[in-house]
């Protein structure tokens, strides 16, 4: 799977909400996310633009851990990466065996996020402690096909919900200055 | 989590059922399970004598994958050693975040595997493809915990279902000739 990404500054959270929802966007979900990163032991993510994460979600009275693997990005305007993620049990457990081989915990990310859908897109509004407010436009696509029509839908509604700039391709590891 | 386990050769496993249900035995339930075990690119697993594998169990209809992670063993007579276990989702997407990882997948083991319990004892009787029939008794013991006691009760076990001899340490990894 690959993931054609586009994230934006967006001071205004509520200001996004109400042109999304003209615009026909549905909101899925809201959720609390926490998201602890590692560093591998044989080389440095910050330097191969790899990230390896546990993730827990807590939504109402549902809490999930998943593990993500994101690959480097693969072109110099979008966050496209390969991105592969997978439900797992225990975030404890997990957290134990990337320790145990060797793995390093970096930083822990934790947002509050609300989730739209339009057609194939997923919005994604993001409260950030320390970091700031984001909106992240996402479609997900196939190895091998083509992301450019992915790219000018993502900008196409950026235009249309009012941002035109503040694009940032930095993760939020990277805006809390860890890597 | 310690495991304090030990493993004998048991070609004619009938008849090791016979005996554990004489002396009260429980069995709880058969599987077929396919392991895939992977090295690392920093440490040579062969070498530290740790495991990093996925497991796939099929039971009825009922199929799970869990992540393995085994530290070294702990002591010269049993297989004693560190073991995380956590359930997954997906064997795929794993494999794939542990390729990604550069970890190397390095050899299947497969199995059927018959699981009987007496008192806090698991008993599993294997027939390993490839490599053969085995009886393993384990005992779980918190880090800390004393294992001799387990041990002792382990092989008081062993002698009860008439196995006196056959002990063995290695893996069946090393038993195939992998590590």
């Amino acid at each position: 799977m690959i993931e054609v990404e586009v994230k934006a500054h967006a001071p205004n959270l509520d200001e996004i909400e109400e042109k999304l929802v003209q615009i026909g966007a549905l909101k899925l979900r809201e959720e609390y996310q926490e998201d602890l990163y590692f560093n591998a032991p044989h080389r440095d993510f910050a330097q191969t633009d790899e990230a390896l994460r546990i993730r827990k979600t807590r939504s109402g009275n549902s809490e999930d851990t998943y593990i993500t693997y994101k690959g480097a990005k693969m072109d110099e305007v979008s966050k496209t990466r390969k991105e592969i993620e997978v439900a797992v049990e225990d975030p404890l457990k997990v957290g134990d065996i990337f320790q145990n081989l060797s793995f390093r915990p970096v930083a822990t990310v934790r947002k509050n996020r609300t989730i739209y859908t339009l057609g194939e897109l997923i919005i994604t509004l993001d409260e950030v402690q320390g970091v700031g407010n984001f909106v992240e436009i996402e479609k997900e696509t196939e190895e091998g096909e083509d992301t450019e029509e992915a790219l000018s839908e993502i900008f196409a509604t950026y235009s249309k919900i009012g941002i035109k700039e503040g694009f940032e391709r930095s993760s939020y590891l990277e805006l809390m200055g860890i890597h």
